[in-house]
């Protein structure tokens, strides 16, 4: 059995996708990359998807993620942003159903409540949240890129780890592994 | 200048997929195929995405469509309904895109206009036409199918055509062009 595994986080949206990529080594994260394609800049719908699609599956191909966490908001403003957020969504998911990697979404709550312990805490604390535990030096100021790093963690702590503690998931199994590092 | 085009015609869905050929010579149509993936008797979100892409792909692959339309409801019951619906035009679209292939998108209502000159026309009705137009014998009793069909015929009358009538689309040429044919 592996005991190393990569996960690739993405938080697909029309304007930006923010990524991040994390490696599991003896049930310990490592930072690979964090980063975000700006989109806003293209006016053509086509054309931003296009380049979610392509920029995953380079991402797929270059790295080699085992698997893929998305995150999904449920709810949103109205029904054209829903189906623009989708297609965002479903370009993204097609990179990774094209490679055969198993893709597992995670509301922005649950993503929060994951990482921080609180399933309403903001951009900036699940940021800094992230930078704590992957003992990243500069303070990250994009919060798009953490956004889809946050995704991959969530991941790891709901089960996506190599380990099998599968009653020992989420925020508990954080709290277990990294006792000294969580400030409730 | 090539006087041969091929239109893939899609009706994307998460229960059933709808999808038609037309092959355009000398301004005028030939049904090459009309079918329908079924997707209803899977459980599966990801499955589902994963066979709309892949079939997309296969289809491409096999008859090497130069121009793809897509049926695109703007609006729809609510936000999730949108979402889902976002995600499975989605990963059509890949396909499409990641095959370098123009994709246009046209509302129900306006390929219900180009078809059958009423936006407010029944599946029934625009199949009905489609049969008379593609000489169609059986009358065709697969309505998802007739409407990626449906899709392809209204990029055609949008000028979809080779023949550079730019002035003269839509309705309003498929009038001129099937007089005779039209009855209002």
């Amino acid at each position: 059995m592996s005991t190393e595994k990569i996960i690739l986080g993405i938080d697909p949206g029309t304007t930006i996708m923010g990524f991040g990529l994390i490696k599991i080594v003896n049930k310990k994260m490592e930072l690979i990359r964090m980063d975000e394609l700006v989109l806003k800049k293209y006016d053509d719908h086509y054309l931003k998807l296009k380049l979610i699609f392509e920029h995953t599956i380079q991402l797929i191909d270059t790295y080699h993620p085992d698997e893929i966490a998305i995150e999904a908001p449920f709810f949103g403003k109205n029904v054209q942003s829903m189906l623009k957020l989708g297609r965002a969504q479903g370009v993204a998911m097609a990179a990774g159903l094209s490679r055969e990697i198993p893709i597992t979404e995670y509301s922005p709550k649950k993503i929060k409540m994951a990482i921080t312990g609180n399933g309403n805490a903001s951009k900036e604390q699940v940021a800094k949240m992230l930078q704590s535990l992957l003992k990243i030096k500069e303070s990250p100021t994009n919060l798009d890129a953490t956004d889809g790093l946050a995704a991959a963690v969530c991941h790891f702590y709901n089960g996506g780890n190599i380990t099998s503690e599968k009653n020992y998931t989420g925020w508990d199994a954080f709290v277990k592994q990294n006792g000294k590092r969580v400030k409730e």
